[in-house]
């Protein structure tokens, strides 16, 4: 009988931004808990545009669900449990689960993913620039093949001033990847 | 100190039938944006029953959330990010994220499992017949043992017009899984 | 080219118990279905505290969303589709998916985690020993560097009477893991 080839365990690094540019309605805040400040019942799902770390591609968007779990009046923000996708056009999308903070850095775990993402797994450090409309992540991925070049361009250095290239930012089609998703 | 065996890394195909048979008071539609049209905001927990691809075993049902993210009217459907479980009453589960649009096929990740499905990864291919009645799903697994042979027959060709075989649908014991999930 | 190691595959068992103390406005139950009864449509977002299988430390909270799937008349109880993240600390978190019913104990997916818990796989049981506030989990995980001991203590046999350490309950600093999540 065959035998498959092992499951590849080396790290690879991925860089996105995640932009809210104002224009998909995005996020629906749902004040479920019924309360003044932030609670436990609010409801927060959302949708952002997703460009490449050297901010020369439009990539896709983020789509999911942000749980909010407790509000931290010391720290001025909340806790949320997220639960969302990265989609990469037709590259594919990759799943992740855990802790956002609106005060500081945090780590999710990467649960899976599709196409070239199939059976990834690891964990992605999320960054908050300019809350909540700017964010940076690294992706640190393992079970996959080595990622496509045009996804690998060098991060732009992550502040509250980056801004996605004009051309990436207009869709041309050499600033999008494949079927880049919309 | 004893090796463990490594992890197997073949693909497994398993074909299963979503269908909703209206018995189940599913989808439950919350219209929480408050807009006429499908928008952002809008949640959609579902729960429908599970059939073999060879449609002659009645297995369970899903069970989960649907997240509306976008509404596109040049397909005339809907972007969901979908999040659920596949039941398969005492063999365990399935879980899965990632997109469902109403109007194309789709990949979702698949993000664990229990029982028989333990320590499952891979992907999943969605493709729906009658929306959002019938479903068709082709799994592609790695990191399992070989599945049942119950689980495993010739699946029955796609199309709008599928239905399970009678004794599945009226759940006869020689038509439904070991303790299927109802 | 440098070879990785190969992933472990050994299971190690962890224990853990979560307990609602009432004290965090929890759970927050959303009658979104508008039904008397427990009906698909109703979301609960809940947060509970975490403590270690001994009892003697206070490890972080539990933090996530219930999909209420199904009222089980028969059973006097419900189906859940639960999907949710412990977490413990400086350690990390391990996010899970499955089941969870009112009535009977059942095995979740391990579905990714962060931190120590980066790459992990496998499943949880849960069992619940007072209805919904005090919860024994033995998670069976795969893929992870061995635990540190003081994850690892004896577990107390499970029961509805169980009470964590007083000094855990207190937060106090020997009885908690490096900053555990509050």
């Amino acid at each position: 009988p065959q035998r498959d080839p092992p499951t590849p365990t080396k790290v690879q690094e991925l860089f996105v931004y995640e932009i809210n540019e104002r224009d998909r309605g995005s996020p629906a805040v749902l004040k479920l808990s019924k309360k003044e400040v932030s609670a436990l019942g609010d409801l927060v799902p959302f949708t952002n545009k997703l460009y490449s770390g050297d901010l020369q591609k439009r990539l896709g968007v983020t789509a999911g669900l942000c749980v909010l779990i407790q509000h931290v009046p010391e720290k001025k923000g909340d806790r949320y449990e997220a639960i969302y996708s990265f989609y990469f056009g037709d590259y594919g999308h990759i799943s992740v689960q855990g802790p956002y903070l609106t005060y500081e850095d945090t780590y999710l775990a990467v649960t899976g993913g599709s196409g070239i993402f199939e059976g990834v797994y690891g964990q992605v450090k999320l960054q908050q620039l300019v809350f909540p409309f700017k964010l940076f992540y690294t992706f640190y991925l393992k079970g996959i093949a080595d990622l496509p070049n045009e996804l690998l361009g060098t991060p732009v250095e992550p502040s509250p001033a980056v801004e996605p290239a004009p051309a990436a930012k207009a869709t041309e089609p050499q600033a999008t990847i494949p079927n880049f998703t919309t």
